[in-house]
């Protein structure tokens, strides 16, 4: 029913009210001004999550990574570019939100330097230091006040395994986890397909549209976080 | 005049029955499934000289790195994503070539490895061996038959200096400078400024679209190459 009312372009306004920040797309973490270190995030997911909290009533911030996707509608938004920056833009204003779900593909680790200007390929072999970057979504679950904390897992095995561990290790209330070494889901592709784990329950969203699925993420959101 | 006749659509025929291999976009040299190092070529002024020259009677064979660009009217394309690819498909076809402009911004390191599965972020710090990628431009130069070899220089200091530098030493026919620092040029603008040179002379070819640039830089090529 949820497909229909999608279809329709109607879906229930289950969080009319509600403040909810989304996360979207990778980070490019900079080497030099030329160069970057990034991820295979495309952002449709969270611009799906964005979308479909706004056809459902919320008040919805985005705060993305570089992607080219055109702002959703009904949603404010913010572009960020490395995960320093958007660390930045969410630590400002979560403290405004009931609801936090970091889909973002944040980038774990960054360059220890970055040169000024473009590096010179004099050496055979180039050593990188990469330094780890802030938890954002941990970070977020860690706070006093802290909104309905949803983190994402993207992972090429073991996932359910890694999700479950990454929910307990990082207090967050809900986990949506994919497989993105499947070809036809996750990264890039309009179809996705989730597992979902919270501390007393856990369901699973088959492969759907991002829209869909978005929505039926949301509507688990809400039950979890009424609770 | 050339803005004239780009405005009318039509340019002169200058390389009917030559055949032009150009390289575009940036490449993506993978960390892990999920990571990878790339840089901000936006692949639009290959994709300029790939249009321009089909318009200008070429036979283009356009072999692009990954983005978002449809194929310009009039070419083959290949699409590629790492260096190791794109030098791949380019020495695969480049003796059939009468010219060849390597106008992509091939990564010059790769990871030494590359993981099979998602690197885990256990440690605070992370060392990451880089390798030299093959230098394709001048691979195609150093050929006995060689194509009339096209180089770009994309740089943030020292242009003049390092093209034409560049120029000698990978012993190119004509190499065209780009100031990718300034931000109303260059990577993902729609509008460059070239500094063109070759073993004996130079033209500055000053801001402007991409589509006008590229039917201007073409316009030395022919002149060169006939000589």
């Amino acid at each position: 029913e949820l497909a229909d009312a999608l279809e329709q372009g109607c879906l229930p306004a289950l969080f009319t009210g509600k403040r909810i920040m989304i996360t979207a797309g990778p980070t490019r973490e900079a080497l030099d001004p030329v160069r970057y270190l990034s991820n295979h995030s495309s952002g449709k997911m969270g611009y799906a999550l964005a979308h479909a909290a706004a056809r459902m009533g919320a008040k919805v911030l985005l705060v993305s990574g570089p992607v080219n996707l055109p702002s959703p509608p009904g949603c404010e938004r913010i572009m960020t570019d490395s995960a320093l920056d958007m660390h930045q833009a969410v630590m400002q204003r979560v403290g405004e939100m009931d609801v936090f779900i970091g889909c973002a593909a944040v980038a774990d680790y960054r360059p220890q330097q970055q040169a000024g200007q473009k590096i010179k390929k004099s050496q055979d072999k180039l050593t990188l230091t990469l330094v780890k970057n802030p938890d954002i979504v941990a970070e977020v679950a860690s706070l006093a006040n802290k909104p309905f904390t949803v983190g994402f897992a993207a992972e090429t095995q073991d996932v359910a395994h890694y999700a479950k561990d990454k929910l307990a290790r990082k207090k967050l209330d809900m986990i949506a986890a994919n497989d993105v070494s499947k070809q036809n889901i996750g990264f890039n592709s309009e179809q996705n397909a989730l597992s979902v784990y919270w501390p007393s329950g856990e369901a699973l969203l088959p492969v759907s549209d991002k829209l869909t699925l978005a929505a039926q993420l949301l509507t688990l959101i809400e039950k979890q976080y009424k609770e």
